[in-house]
């Protein structure tokens, strides 16, 4: 073009240029030349790899093209997630066995499991399992969500398993054409391997590779590029980051991606670990309170040690710890794999029509208050016994989940200060509550009497807000919805603003009407989805929690959050 | 006394007749006499019974004593549910076999079924049962829902299955001792006759008498002291009061009491009778739209003649009709009952996790049009039938179920002005939706837009913004709560007025913000218990809804709260 057309070319660098110093951006250009006359058809910016994205932003603001804040209003966190899935450890030997298509990003390793059943036990036991099936349907979301990878025969980018691995942020390979399932003999092919179901599976949704048997995997890290942004952001964020973590070792991948704090703390994962399971069996079946507190007992030591790891793990940073939330039926086996009768009763007796809105929850602590006593127990003395092995005093959180009535959470925190009191009467602690039910948002000023603290349980305030039963939405009426466009967004992974969030608004106005100071934070998946994020900024939340990987997103949502909000940028990815 | 302390005597009399005079009330009196002197201990209104507080209000009222402000403000209309049950047919011949303690009144007769599966699968389908049980549990829960009365050869009257069946407004024989069963057998043993299962058998819970056999029942009438009074309260209640009612013999009913129409008309009462169940199933079980549009066409007729005789016995009354609101699975057999695969496996692909947020209400009209318009179909071809055959027309109301959001009512308003132009363009109606989500409460200003009339579907109103499924919680979580005393009242008997009320205030606010002329109205169980009744009055809302038998009660507590709120009488026995 140069030879041929000069006048136009030189045209177009110069108008590149202007356009580049204009939207100060790389910019995808589209143009023509008529009679040695340059036309501009359209220019946009230009669509990069985050990594790139990051790379572009930060050699811009260092050579003065655009402003540091600038760089970090550019990127938008959506995209950053690319960067931060758990990945094949490069630097191990391994062999493809077969490819299928690349359905959603990240490594998963795992025992190999045909049916969601399967899945869904051994998930929930504590396994790491890759669901194996030809395709998958909503029958199967049991086992989609306690699964730690898909792998699907048939089906392409949008069948179920690719779909819904992606709306759950979990690695899938799908349409895999090199496998097949042998669901009488319980044995898959992947190439020329056969391989019968429990034997360890890898596979990588960024690639589509499936390699038989277990390969290391990477667990993602901040580049520093990415590094750069976010402590760039970070001076203008005014919203803090936590983590979910269960973990001493979540909350370790938590630090490294910034976390400051731990907002949600799971204690119900540490009941289902192997060697728990069957003494929180013999407390669940035990005959009455005495045979409960034997049972609870023997837990005791295991839930100190483990808040122990967690309080160590997170020095000098606070860790909010829920007590037990779920229904006492989800650790009991299915009534058709016991034989003894009592047990079977029992199991009937706790079954439930709706477990979503049954005895859950702070309701567990009420109807049997000895397990909450004995979680409040394990937490202060842990938190003692870490002062006085590290110097350091934990910053202990102590939350009660699924209250709806103030005097719940009167009753509770009773409890909590008689048991702190009697164990450890020198440990400091916050006692406070999630929010995720309406009652509790209608009721905040009232709740807020009770509570240090308020932390917006946002899918179960989806859940119970809007009536959609996760479990029974996704796969089923809810993508019905997001097809037909009922809905735009799924509520479960973008905050329902104009419903939830409202709640949330009405939660938050009465409970610091009651406590102007009262700390506020949210701890449902929505912590780390960047439009929610920016509409926890506006509501004027203290912190947002959400899973280890997405945290710089979150940070980097918060930081856009803010300088949107200020006006040192006119324009930011994540809205806000 | 007259003749020992004559001048005592002489003060008593003159005193007595001084209180009546200044409580305007009959009284009992405590007093004492020292020394020829009389001491007035305690006076307060003598306790009676709803009969006789209303026929002593009503001669008090006619001799001047009082005002008929007064003398309806004085009847506490929850003791009036007395005076309101079913009863055995006093000139009917019968047989007492064995009685038990009276443990909730009004009298059932139905099939015996020994367990609560079998009560909730014969109950469901349509048929009268009366459970019979050694005692029952909350395990029962399912099968006392579903039965018309409750016989238990153990417990008192805080048993279980009395303190439910009282809170259902069910008849309740308990602890009868001259009851036996044999499980095994599947018979009982009632006095000296042995009975199997499924042998028609008659209760009488207000006076615990057992009957073998089917005995006439009366529905219970509205005597001329009560209609007295409640047509002095009709002349300054500004509330209306309609009933629920699913057939044109619960309309008679209802008329008889002095509903003034229909706020409630669920159609999945007619899916479930005998005749149409099968072809219901047919329906669900359909492979694709056509086959469902096949059997759909064969349940039309019928739903219009169901429809037509509704409109009949309502002439001149509004008549609410809501479109199929259950989740399809409850129309199927339990899957054990199935032998062939492909309808167990649509039963499987049916059933939830948590049905009360799954794919119910008008999520079964937006996935499958078909069923709705087949609906609205029947609806405006009664209407118009009946119009041409009495020369009155109908006064219709179309309700679309659990709308949570706009979209939802938009489309569905879209779906019932389409069908109603094409079958019936001059037949008139009015299109609007339950209010029972929490969402919906939030969002009522742009719900508003799509809506001719609001709804308050208070019992899912109630599970949702307290989530509390009300199969969990009542008899489990929620009577330890209330036992323990973390709940005073159980929501779902009297409104939740702090939570579940706000949430409607919030409703009412945005609702007629869009549309000040919104007609407003409440069908939960709550539009018939007097606390409820009186906040509803409060609330501004134009109707309540309730069962055929409690619409006096209803009708009282209505005028009462209106005498109250314009200060004609001090004190009203509803509060208010």
């Amino acid at each position: 073009m140069e030879q041929k057309l000069p006048a136009a070319f030189a045209q177009l660098l110069d108008t590149m240029r202007r356009l580049e110093e204009h939207y100060r951006d790389m910019q995808d250009i589209e143009f023509t030349v008529e009679d040695n006359e340059l036309y501009l058809l359209q220019t946009r910016s230009a669509k990069r790899t985050a990594a790139a994205a990051v790379k572009a932003a930060v050699e811009m603001a260092e050579e003065g093209l655009i402003t540091r804040e600038d760089a970090v209003a550019r990127i938008d966190p959506t995209q950053l997630e690319q960067l931060l899935h758990p990945m094949i450890d490069p630097t191990a030997d391994w062999e493809v066995a077969t490819k299928g298509l690349n359905a959603s990003p990240g490594a998963a390793c795992g025992a190999i499991v045909l049916d969601a059943d399967t899945a869904e036990q051994r998930g929930k036991a504590g396994e790491s399992v890759i669901l194996v099936r030809w395709e998958t349907t909503p029958d199967d979301i049991h086992g989609l969500i306690q699964a730690a990878g898909i792998l699907t025969a048939h089906g392409g980018m949008t069948s179920h398993a690719a779909v819904v691995a992606r709306g759950m942020g979990k690695p899938c390979v799908a349409g895999c054409e090199g496998l097949s399932i042998d669901i009488d003999a319980r044995t898959i092919t992947v190439g020329d391997r056969t391989l019968p179901e429990g034997d360890p599976l890898t596979i990588d949704g960024g690639t589509g590779a499936v390699i038989v048997g277990k390969v290391p995997l990477v667990a993602p890290e901040v580049n520093d590029d990415l590094e750069t942004i976010l402590a760039w952001g970070d001076q203008h964020r005014t919203l803090k980051v936590r983590a979910n973590a269960d973990t001493p070792e979540d909350a370790e991948k938590a630090r490294e991606f910034g976390a400051e704090g731990i907002g949600l703390c799971r204690t119900e994962h540490m009941f289902m670990a192997d060697d728990r399971l069957p003494v929180v069996r013999e407390m669940i079946l035990a005959d009455g309170e005495e045979g409960r507190r034997r049972a609870l007992d023997k837990l005791l030591p295991m839930q100190q040690g483990d808040f122990e790891a967690i309080f160590e793990a997170m020095a000098g940073l606070p860790v909010t710890i829920r007590l037990l939330d779920p229904p006492l039926h989800e650790f009991l086996p299915p009534p058709e794999q016991v034989t003894d009768e009592r047990t079977r009763r029992r199991i009937r007796q706790l079954q439930e029509s709706n477990p979503m809105l049954g005895t859950r929850g702070c309701r567990l602590g009420l109807q049997w208050p000895e397990i909450y006593e004995m979680q409040v127990r394990a937490i202060v003395r842990a938190a003692r016994a870490v002062d006085e092995r590290t110097g350091e005093p934990p910053l202990v959180e102590i939350m009660h989940p699924l209250v709806g009535f103030e005097e719940e959470l009167r009753r509770l925190r009773e409890l909590t200060l008689r048991i702190a009191e009697e164990e450890a009467p020198a440990v400091e602690y916050l006692c406070g509550t999630m929010i995720e039910l309406p009652r509790a948002c209608i009721r905040a000023d009232e709740i807020a009497e009770q509570a240090d603290f308020f932390s917006f349980g946002t899918n179960d305030l989806t859940q119970t807000a809007l009536g959609f039963s996760r479990d029974d939405a996704e796969g089923k009426f809810l993508t019905h919805y997001l097809e037909d466009g009922v809905l735009e967004q799924n509520p479960f992974e973008t905050l329902d603003i104009d419903g939830v969030g409202d709640l949330m608004r009405i939660a938050v106005e009465r409970g610091r009407s009651t406590k102007p100071d009262l700390k506020l934070g949210i701890c449902g998946e929505h912590g780390g989805e960047p439009k929610s994020v920016a509409f926890c900024h506006e509501l004027g939340l203290d912190y947002v929690s959400c899973s280890p990987y997405r945290v710089p997103v979150a940070r980097l949502a918060a930081a856009q959050a803010a300088l949107a909000a200020t006006g040192v940028v006119a324009y930011a990815a994540a809205g806000g």
